[in-house]
């Protein structure tokens, strides 16, 4: 199917932010949130919003719990895009390596929405996550690996 | 701010669903699903398709593993939607009671992406997570509260 400009907009979004992720750059990860962007994220809490996800520095932070910055491959992305209302979900890849030696290396699910704003495409919801065992352990499944 | 008239259109889609669950109607509950939709469940696998999350059969066994129907309370519920592409996200609190006393108690996030489709609005895509505790245990964070 043919991408449509909006389509292929919003992806150039997608991609920036894993380019500037991938070059360990926090103010680029940030620079496609909307102010009032609200975040569930793969860990607690529920939910976050505004300047708790656009913190460069909270980003930073993340960026650098690896000793390279974190690699995500994305796969099986899919967008829906509107004149200014899109969402957009895909099979995400983290890998990596803390300072420590562990290796940090698990599938999760990111389901974005964004908004047209001044001409610019938003990330006004970010939703990330892994799901759990219901095998009585309730662990994030991180093992999980794509059809 | 006033809600436009697709917001309310969403909206009606949301609350029918809910109430469908809370009437324990496993078609109507699957009446807005897209044939095509993509959903990221709170449990594995990491993501399920077309007519694997549109059978009714498998609504009808999750709606019974109850003793009456699960409650979903939404909170927080924000509907972003144009024409004809959509995006919402709420944190809902789920209680229910297992025929063995099993108590089911805790809050999950959920994100939909909606279009309009033959003038009615689908859920093309659904994703619902619980966050999951970094402390070492990386078990699913079932004890959190919105704040």
């Amino acid at each position: 199917m043919t991408e449509t400009a909006e389509q292929a907009a919003v992806r150039a979004v997608i991609e920036d932010r894993i380019d500037a992720i991938h070059a360990g750059d926090a103010e680029r990860t940030n620079a496609c949130l909307a102010e009032d962007v609200v975040a569930f994220e793969a860990v607690p809490p529920l939910a976050i919003s505004g300047e708790a996800v656009c913190d460069v520095e909270v980003t930073r932070a993340w960026l650098t719990m690896y000793e390279e910055p974190p690699r995500i491959e994305v796969r099986d992305l899919v967008i829906h895009a509107s004149d200014d209302v899109a969402f957009a979900h895909a099979l995400h890849h983290l890998t990596g390596r803390r300072p420590d030696g562990t290796s940090v290396d698990f599938w999760l699910r990111s389901t974005l929405g964004l908004k047209r704003i001044g001409g610019e495409w938003k990330i006004v919801h970010a939703h990330g996550s892994v799901p759990f065992h219901i095998d009585g352990s309730y662990r994030a499944a991180l093992d999980l690996q794509p059809d």
